[in-house]
């Protein structure tokens, strides 16, 4: 195996698995030298797949695996059966040294359940949070928990800031993330209590983290902050709800420009300025969810993602990998156990 | 003054009042002979704005007020020194009983403070809920609470059911409304308690509602159900996150079709299909929030809205008071406490 970043990666998991995954490995191996693969998953089906791609030639060891966590089981039925599935052993490569971060596009549940259980959370953190990269008007925005936990304490939230900072950096390159609490904009009920008492522990704390105050719902596409920190049941509805309204105007879009032959002309010649609106618009840019709080990464490709979107993510997993945003998340979590604010 | 709906308006608040307020308000009245106008407000200002109207000639009363709710003021402010301006009077009026409906573009807080006042919560209703119409793929859905209230125990979850489903049958004219409760779609760990209980009573009470169990994020948008049922933080996180997002996409695709000569030349052969895409799109089209649960009907315009916008509004007013949509919540919820499952 070549030098540089390994990743170790569920070749069975994904609606389009495991032909996408192959395929996006190969675009990316091309573009980026310093990584190789190790490709969980069963081994006659990849490897006539793998043979085919020259990129993959020397950089893709397969790893046979008999089972597959399929899309339909529980997080708890996972854990139980999931022993030596191509995700627990991807997974389980990252535990052992032997990669530097797992990427799976399977079963979101299943993925953050055998996450915990064999990279055991970080010190200093009770409750892991996902991620998500949303698009703004500015670049993109991490926004965290997104459905790992349903509620989520004062103490829970600032641990989130501080995770969110390090990986905004990790993750999109920017020196001094700035940081927001999502609240709601009526006045004289500024929030549950949860979200005033960690905005201001994080106003008196003294983190090195640009902690700007609190944002509202339409601030996270404006691209107000870049990072956005809520619970896991608001993030998530925030997050899919936002979905489902770019998908709809996609639809609306659609529809409107295929109207008649006239806007059909027209729509012919503005196509380059709408295939940049759609490159902008199209998650696979934007693919990968992150289990923050592990010993170790794991990023959660979108099932339904195209092999660009799993090069994405796996991108995603190379830069998270060789970062040291768990040691910055460290560093900054004992600096609020000093300040005698931790609570977890 | 003619016989039909008689709307009181707020002709003082509002972004661009009292300018928008009776250009709304002159649009409306030539569309709809039933309706006729009480307007509250600084009379020198309005007499000459009402006669240059001939929609309004002998079914526009000005009601002279010498003070306006400013938008920075805070609802309790607006408590302690409102009375006697253009809102107060506006909202005073539909108490007794010289309007069936108040429409103010002015101060959200103010407004539900004032009404909350003046109006008095419905028997059996402990929390008012606000309301916004959510454009989708379908028509539109009544989203609710939007931010009356920071949070919702499983019994107001179910009140806000039932006054959104006959909301939605007043104001989107829907015999059968269909009734979601909004959750996230993570197995094993479905909602809150508050939310799994609220469900468990709308399944097991006979109500003459179609529940249709939980919804997710996205499936707002698609019109999944008529009426989504959410605590006010999260209803208010969801409406903002999703307005954020159509406006990037809109900026974006502006962007997109004036990039070059040939996008300039392609968008306005498409420019048809735009307009559609824009009057769909446009937030004028679905503008009106309600504080549902009070003794009377007052609606909240847009402060940013057009004129078309606010006749919207004044139209939504004017449906409700002519609507027996409290009568129709006054029976579910008896049905609800017959059936022993009142908490609150």
């Amino acid at each position: 195996m070549a030098k540089g970043t390994i990743l170790s990666i569920d070749a069975m998991g994904g609606d389009a698995a495991p032909g996408v995954v192959v395929d996006g490995l190969a675009a990316l191996l091309a573009d980026r030298a310093d990584i190789s693969v190790l490709l969980h998953g069963n081994e006659p089906v990849l490897a006539p797949l793998v043979a085919a791609q020259k990129a993959l030639a020397g950089r893709c060891q397969i790893i046979h695996s008999d089972t597959v966590i399929t899309s339909d089981m529980k997080p708890s039925q996972a854990l139980r059966r999931g022993k030596g599935s191509s995700m627990w052993n991807a997974v389980e490569a990252v535990k052992n040294g032997e990669a530097g971060a797992a990427v799976s596009a399977g079963n979101t549940g299943a993925l953050m359940a055998i996450s915990m259980l064999i990279l055991r959370k970080m010190e200093g953190v009770h409750r892991p949070a996902m991620t998500a990269l949303w698009p703004t008007l500015r670049g993109r925005t991490v926004v965290l928990d997104v459905g790992a936990n349903l509620e989520a304490d004062a103490a829970q939230l600032v641990t989130f800031a501080i995770m969110g900072e390090a990986y905004a950096r990790a993750a999109l390159g920017i020196a001094k993330p700035t940081i927001g609490i999502l609240n709601i904009g009526s006045e004289e009920m500024k929030g549950h209590d949860e979200v005033r008492e960690a905005h201001e522990w994080l106003r008196a704390a003294k983190l090195d983290i640009d902690y700007r105050g609190f944002v509202e719902g339409d601030d996270i596409s404006k691209g107000a902050v870049d990072v956005v920190v809520t619970d896991g049941f608001t993030g998530n509805v925030a997050l899919k709800a936002g979905e489902g309204v770019a998908r709809m105007l996609g639809s609306r879009m659609r529809e409107a420009l295929t109207a008649s032959l006239m806007t059909k002309i027209g729509a012919a010649l503005a196509m380059a300025g709408l295939k940049t609106l759609r490159s902008q618009m199209d998650p696979s840019n934007v693919n990968g969810g992150v289990l923050l709080g592990l010993g170790g990464v794991s990023v959660k490709s979108h099932g339904g993602t195209d092999a660009r979107g799993f090069a994405r993510a796996c991108e995603l997993a190379a830069d998270l990998a060789s970062s040291h945003y768990r040691d910055e998340i460290l560093a900054n979590l004992a600096r609020i156990r000093e300040g005698g604010l931790a609570a977890e």
